[in-house]
């Protein structure tokens, strides 16, 4: 019987000492349960990805620093840690095993990483030598991300007979993981007949969220041993190959995956980034209702702020909606007219414009006056802004630039709205309340910049525009197979050239997390100068 | 002796008609003046970097359609051409050889291009096999960009003992181009003992100018025949090996080649997305006033329009310089003092600050104010917004998110704030008086946000910081090494922070022109979230 445990860290990148005093923490507790294998995530001591930071000599001089301080205090413990290495001047993404002091082996990644999330190749150069390892009379083998997929890993494996695969990896969130990613992972354990102990980073950094789910699967492909999804975690597994495990599973339930996906995320962001607050403008509508809530969730009712801002087209019942959710959740919040605002800046400018009519530009005015308004209390507490936009206005370019594109962090960027409605139905369930109120539900989306605005204005109902998008954005399909499945030639068309025609918006959109495989601002590749749209 | 002729066009992406007529019209002048082989650049008929339109299925087969019209059009004259080329389902980057409406020769693309830029692997196959064409007792061979560095086709190349090459290129123009790529087109020319005629594009397209100076390069790696720079160009050259070529050279004037590149790039921003005109809100200061000037000799005088608006802070010799500079380029501009707008805002939003002092918040406010104005301009009468920031602000993150940083285009983005003085130089000696006054150049530069603010107060003098940039941004220095050239530690650390902890603000500018090898909003991968600065 072998005793490995698990160190689902949560690193945050480049803070080496903050990450070094929680794998030193995990290595005291893996010692004082007398674990005989204790694994961390890829680059645990870095924090996963560093990007440019690698380059910086003194970046990866400081990580090398710490390495070797885990490596000391492997005093009667094996701990298996993702690290960069250096040699011979070149830097390496590679997994140490550590037993007494002493390192036993080193693995470093054949299959380096070149996508639009993170270039590994330009900065580490790739392993090739494969060697086992062998402690207490196990024979086992050490791999970093996908490299486990990898035919000369696989084969290296089943020739060697091996009791065991380790695998330390970074792998994101997104929507369809389950289905990409992990059924990927059993198939392998079947393939080469071995246990993989498969541990992940968790937490949020940046655009991608690290959802932890590390986990032991069996021979027959099946998870026999799971750690917690999006927080740290600590667990042991007790190894013995003649044990019949029994067979668990990961949450399959999508709305609850991503609330917590999203919620970890802005945690992340805002502490991460050394803010101890965010303001979101709470409009009565769904979107903000969601973000206040995914907000209070993440960093607690007193560092949530709401800024209602109503102009001379908001409904009063979206004011009185915006001051019930901001009440719901507990939250601080002001309300700041900004009619008086509006039309100071109106009266001012509207000589230049000579007999033209009211249009975008008045509708765009509002919002960009709110806009100024978050940015202004941003400023001056210190708030990081919130911002509200979702993936299917994006998409379509339906959003102001420099005003409801704004924000440090758009945290439904990557999320539809027709989700969104499932968001706030779970938000109420957790609740056990109305905390976002059933008008919010029921009411015609309209972003309230003109008289009985609605968005059917100027995009076709979300029921219809999301498949669309989701067929086009996610499966890659041809306007054609899209309009087969049931849409018109030409609202397809229309669609698409509205996600074109907005790629100059999307360029200048706040970031925000990952969440379906195919997310427009990091798998999409747009000109903005063309002429065929 | 062989006539052949080149083709510089200025395609815009996706624009199938109008590319069209472009070639055809090539086509006859050709025929006309009885040229032997006229050659286009890479993707003409697209335009490059179509990027994910190559995905569309209808784009495709509109660049094949148009394909088989040129090919059509190809009675008694040999036309080289770059295309997208469709075979089995699969397309590739192809270079055509046609002569009487038939197809003599196809060369795929070998190396296919993966950078920031243009990701070509995302979309084509790879070409392989090699073959030379015969036409009229010549033998030579066609290549396509990069394609004629490779080891692979230069070693062919040198086996088939060919008259000369053809090279179809998309290349950009950055500032070190003649030292890297035509240095290296030499060399080669020289290595395979044979004349290379190179065709480029030429014309802006979002983040990148193609420069044009197509060439015709000898075995002694001279060039012996040169196509503008930044236009359109229709160039005939008689081949004969036993002629003795007289030498030319490419401009090396770097504030020239600069200058030429940012007016080239606004034009064809401007014109390709169909705007008519543009607007700059003019402070007085060096960059706005190069900027409006770039605009007009871009577009002309009618279709510039310049907004100067004050605030309690800008001295009253900043306002007339502001009117000064408008006047003497003859454009349109209005005066509107923002301080009514400041005070209404600042009227509302104050009490809610309780006794918090005056500092950032009300600088950005500002800022924030002249951006809403000048978006309102924009949407009232569909402007352009020219953004105004320099590589110096934008690398140090010193300048107001939906404040100074917005815009359609930042036509400075890559230029540093040294550099930019030199632009102004270059102006008033084009004009031959002083388009931009002298004060302008001797004044210390100043947002002039709060009483007697210099840049100064934030950052080092730009005449230390850019030569730190640049050594740090270009040259990929450590900062010991930086140090080493003169500069403190403490400086150089100060500096880099400053462009790490700006990340997010870059994340959210407006595209502009690349102009240096690497620049830093396409070379850079910078995490926003990190505790290492």
């Amino acid at each position: 019987m072998l005793k490995i445990a698990f160190a689902q860290i949560n690193p945050t990148v480049g803070a080496f000492d903050k990450n070094y005093k929680k794998i030193f923490d995990f290595i005291q507790k893996a010692k004082f349960n007398n674990v005989d294998i204790l694994i961390f995530g890829e680059l645990s001591i870095s924090g996963y990805p560093p990007k440019d930071l690698l380059l910086q000599e003194d970046f990866v001089e400081k990580n090398l620093e710490i390495l070797k301080k885990v490596k000391n205090s492997t005093d009667n413990i094996a701990v298996v840690l993702g690290s960069i290495y250096k040699k011979n001047d070149k830097i390496y993404n590679s997994a140490f095993l550590f037993y007494n002091k002493k390192i036993l082996n080193i693995y470093n990644k054949v299959n380096l990483l070149a996508n639009s999330f993170f270039n590994e190749k330009k900065y580490f150069s790739e392993g090739s030598a494969l060697k086992y390892c062998k402690f207490k009379n196990y024979k086992f083998f050490l791999t970093l991300g996908e490299d486990i997929f990898c035919k000369k890993i696989t084969n290296y494996i089943k020739k060697e007979k091996i009791d065991f695969v380790i695998n330390l990896s970074a792998i994101p969130f997104y929507l369809e993981k389950n289905k990409f990613f992990y059924s990927n992972l059993y198939k392998i354990a079947k393939s080469i007949n071995s246990f993989i102990f498969f541990c992940n980073l968790v937490g949020g950094q940046d655009e991608v969220v690290f959802d932890g789910n590390s986990c032991v699967i069996s021979p027959y492909g099946k998870i026999v041993f799971l750690c917690k999804s999006f927080q740290e975690d600590f667990g042991i597994f007790e190894f013995d190959k003649k044990i019949n495990y029994k067979q668990l599973s990961i949450c399959n339930d999508k709305v609850k995956l991503v609330y917590e996906a999203l919620v970890c995320s802005i945690r992340d962001y805002v502490s991460k980034n050394n803010f101890k607050s965010a303001i979101v403008g709470v409009s009565g509508g769904i979107d903000s209702a969601v973000v206040a809530s995914l907000a209070t969730a993440a960093l607690g009712k007193n560092n949530v702020f709401g800024l209602i801002m109503p102009s001379r087209f908001s409904l009063a019942s979206s004011v009185s909606c915006a001051k019930k959710i901001c009440e719901n959740l507990k939250i601080n919040y002001k309300i700041i007219d900004i009619e008086n605002i509006f039309s100071t800046i109106y009266k001012i400018i509207e000589p230049f414009f000579l007999d033209k009519k009211f249009d975008v530009t008045e509708e765009n005015l509002q919002s960009r006056i709110r806009g100024i308004i978050l940015m202004a209390f941003s400023n001056k507490f210190g708030h990081l802004v919130l911002n509200t936009g979702n993936k299917s206005e994006l998409s379509c370019g339906y959003s102001t630039l420099y005003g409801d594109l704004i924000g440090g962090f758009a945290i439904l960027k990557d999320i539809y709205k027709t989700f969104i409605y499932k968001l706030a139905e779970y938000i109420n369930k957790v609740a056990g309340f109305l905390v976002i109120p059933k008008i919010v539900f029921t009411k015609a989306p309209s972003a309230e910049l003109r008289k009985n605005q609605k968005d059917t204005d100027t995009l076709p109902p979300y029921s219809i525009l999301d498949p669309i998008l989701k067929f086009y954005l996610e499966n890659n399909l041809e306007p054609k197979m899209i309009a087969k499945k049931g849409y018109s030639v030409k609202l397809v068309n229309k669609i698409i050239k509205m996600v074109f025609l907005s790629e100059f918006k999307r360029k200048q959109a706040p970031i925000g997390p990952k969440i379906t495989y195919s997310a427009i601002f990091k798998q999409k590749d747009l000109p903005i100068t063309n002429n065929f749209f």
